[in-house]
């Protein structure tokens, strides 16, 4: 029986961060703060004062149906996805608009994956595996199998854990 | 800790066999084989030429946005909220369309669940818990926990499950 592993989207195998920031820098010509996302919430990042517009364009349609891809993604998890049984999971829920944006996202650049393999959730804590990748410890906490954090700005400073730099190294480690 | 309850959405919390039923009655005239259904699935029950019409349906914008609720399933699963870790995992992957539609169906007749106590998913296997409530075996044949089989036409004829017969029974067995 194939072992199961269970992917996170948001900063794994998408890129939302990314496309705040370059937003964020094109549209209101500010910096920001790779520091401050350490406390573990990359909108740490952005000046008090936008936070809240930060957050409000999540909830925004459109904006998770067009996100980057992560870096060598798409080439790991097409062949990590012919050894393994892989479900990608997201916590999408809080997002409603995010929920079709996530599922069309996946079918546009991982048309390997059925929608039998997509979830979205929550709450990670009914999910279980073998692997868990993800880059918040609140999903990795509870899993059973075995744990790895994907590296993040809001999480260079966790030390807990086996980490993923990069899908590079995901290769390495599963195939 | 709270025990965990995995609980089944489409005809067990929500019904879109009657409202298929219903909307395929008026518009059509015809009539639905309940004997038909008991192979494993509610749409063999329409006759045989309107199959992909019914199927169609289900993917259409709107379709699982206005589902009538099953009966008592809202006091009880108030009530089983309080004592239990519940979760709401539905099949609905297949259908893109469907994925916000649930969010807030949910939302509006169960306020009392958080979007955190929502899954969407195409294939349940990657779900535990203590017990699951479903009105198919394909969902409960791979759970860990408790399976409870929720009656529905379609699968009158499975004899290998203890099985819940409506939601008033749901209560004898959980509070």
């Amino acid at each position: 029986m194939k072992e199961r592993i269970i992917i996170d989207m948001d900063e794994v195998i998408a890129d939302p961060m990314g496309a705040m920031v370059d937003w964020y820098e094109r549209e209101y010509g500010g910096t920001v703060d790779y520091v401050k996302m350490q406390v573990g919430s990359w909108s740490k990042g952005f000046p008090e004062e936008h936070q809240s517009m930060i957050r409000e364009r999540l909830h925004e349609p459109g904006f998770f149906r067009d996100l980057p891809v992560m870096k060598d993604s798409i080439e790991v998890l097409e062949r990590i996805n012919s050894s393994y049984e892989v479900f990608i999971v997201s916590a999408a829920t809080e997002f409603p608009n995010s929920l079709k944006e996530k599922h069309d996202w996946l079918r546009d650049h991982f048309p390997f994956f059925s929608w039998r393999q997509l979830v979205l959730c929550g709450d990670k804590r009914p999910i279980t595996g073998d692997h868990m990748i993800d880059d918040h410890v609140r999903h990795l906490i509870h899993f059973p199998g075995k744990k790895y954090l994907f590296s993040s700005p809001h999480n260079v400073l966790v030390t807990d854990y086996v980490r993923i730099h990069d899908w590079k190294e995901a290769a390495r480690i599963f195939l």
